[in-house]
C-alpha cells in the first residue's frame, strides 16, 4: 500500500459502524457528522458522549449532505483513517496468546460487501482469532462492509495476504488444520468431520467456491447437508453455520 | 386479497429467481425477457428451453430495458403472477404428509428483503415445510425477496397470516413446540435445548426481535452464545443457524 493511499480517508456511516469504530479505538477519527433532523437516541447520545471523551469534534449537518455520502447511515457519518488490517504475524501471536486453540477463517474472493460483512459479524461474534483474504479478486474493508458487519470488523484481526494458498501453508506448518467448506464428493458432512484442535475454515466465492489451488492446500473438504430442491446457501450463511459448528464443539469457550 | 391485486403482475429478476420460478410452475408466467447482450451461458440455455417447453415466449431486448426494471437481473427478467401464498390448513396437510415431524419457521416481522430472502433460502435448503409471517409490519415475497432467495421461496409453502400468535397456537394446539430465538435470560442455549419432535422456531425483527405478545406464545426461547464484543448476528444468519441445529438433531431426514 502506497503513502497515497494510506492517507485517504474513509467515511464510516451507520449507527452500529460509527459505534464500533469509536468503541474499538483502532483507527483516528476525525470528525463525527450528525444529521440535524435525527431523532434523538441513547445509541447517538452515547455516540457523542464518546466522541467528547475522545476529542473528536461533532458536526451538526443537513439530512442531505450525509444523503451525499452514503445510504443507510442512519443520520451519523465518522471521517476515519482507512482500516487498520493486521500483519499476519501480529495476528498469529495475539491468537496464540488466547486460552482456545488457534481459531481462524479464510474468505477465497468473496465477492459481495453485504455477504463479506455479514459473515465477519459472524467470526466475532463467536470468537474467531484472525481472517486472511486474497488482496485480489476479493471484497475489501470498505464502509459498506464495516456497515453490514455492524462494526464487528473494528474488533477483529484482519490480514490482507498477496497468495492465500501460501498463508495457509504456514499455518499448517504451525499446526493447524485446514478445513475447506465446500459442495464435493470427497468432502465430510460437517457434523461428522473432526473440527477439534487448531483450525482454518475456508470459505469460497458466492458463484464458484473455493479456487482449485486453494481446495488443494486444504487437509479436508466439509459440507453441509441440504434436503431442498435449491441446493446452495447463501455463502455468508453457510460460512456462519460452520464456524458456529466449530465454536459449539469447542464448548463455546467463556460464553 | 382483492382482485384488483390478484392480477396485478411482478416482474422476477436473475437467472436462479427465473430458473426456479420456472421450474416449480407454481405460477404464471407470461414471457421471458432476456437482454440481448447477455453473455451465453448454460442456465440461460436452460432457461430458454424451460420456456420453450412451456409455451412462453421469449424477447430479446435492449439491456437498458431490464436495468429500467431491477438491479442485478443478469440479463433475465420474467413477467409472472404474484406469489402463490398458501393456506395454512393447506401447507399443514403437506407438513403432516411428509416422513418426519412438521418443521416450520416462523418470521416475526423481519423487514430487510435481503434478510428475508437469504432466510427463506436456508429455510429450503434444509427441508422446512412451511413458513409464516404476519401481513402486516413484514417484508412480504417480493421479486426482490425471490433474487435473495435464490428462487428458493418458489419451492416453499409460504402462508400470510393475520396475526401470528394466534397462528402459532393453532399449531400448539396440533402438539408443535413454539420456540422462539432471543437473546433472553430465560432462553435456552441452543444446542443444549431440547429440540426433537414438531417444531416451529420463531425469528423476530432485525432489531427488536420477536415482539412480546409472540414472545409469550413460545413455549419457550433459545440463544445463540456469542464471545465478541459485538452482541448480536444478523437475523438471518442467527435463523439460518438455529434451523442447521434443529435438522442436525434430526439426523437431516434423508440428506
Amino acid at each position: 500500500m502506497g503513502k497515497q493511499e494510506s492517507i485517504q480517508r474513509e467515511f464510516l456511516y451507520g449507527r452500529h459502524a460509527v459505534h464500533e469504530a469509536l468503541r474499538a479505538g483502532r483507527r483516528r477519527v476525525y470528525r463525527l457528522l450528525i444529521s440535524e433532523g435525527a431523532e434523538p437516541r441513547p445509541i447517538l447520545e452515547e455516540l457523542s458522549a464518546l466522541a467528547a471523551v475522545r476529542g473528536i469534534p461533532i458536526l451538526y449537518v443537513p439530512r442531505a449532505r450525509l444523503d451525499a455520502i452514503a445510504n443507510g447511515h442512519q443520520g451519523v457519518v465518522a471521517e476515519a483513517d482507512p482500516y487498520p488490517y493486521a500483519d499476519f504475524e501480529q495476528a498469529w501471536a495475539e491468537s496464540v496468546r488466547r486460552p482456545d486453540p488457534p481459531f481462524w477463517l479464510a474468505l477465497d474472493c468473496l465477492q459481495d460487501p453485504q455477504n463479506f460483512g455479514t459473515l465477519l459479524r459472524a467470526a466475532e461474534a463467536v470468537g474467531v482469532h484472525a481472517v486472511l483474504f486474497p488482496e485480489h479478486r476479493s471484497a475489501r474493508v470498505t464502509p459498506a462492509v464495516v456497515n453490514a458487519s455492524a462494526g464487528a470488523v473494528e474488533h477483529l484481526w484482519i490480514v490482507q495476504v498477496t497468495n492465500l494458498a501460501r498463508a495457509l501453508e504456514r499455518l499448517k506448518e504451525r499446526g493447524v488444520w485446514v478445513v475447506g467448506l465446500q459442495q464435493d464428493p470427497r468432502a465430510v458432512r460437517y457434523d461428522q468431520a473432526d473440527l477439534s484442535g487448531p483450525i482454518a475454515l475456508v470459505v469460497g466465492n458466492e458463484e464458484t467456491g473455493i479456487r482449485p489451488l486453494v481446495r488443494r492446500t486444504c487437509d479436508f473438504l466439509i459440507y453441509l447437508p441440504m434436503r431442498g430442491q435449491v441446493t446452495s446457501l447463501n455463502a455468508a450463511t453457510a460460512g456462519a453455520i460452520a464456524l458456529y459448528e466449530i465454536a459449539r464443539r469447542r464448548g463455546f469457550g467463556h460464553a
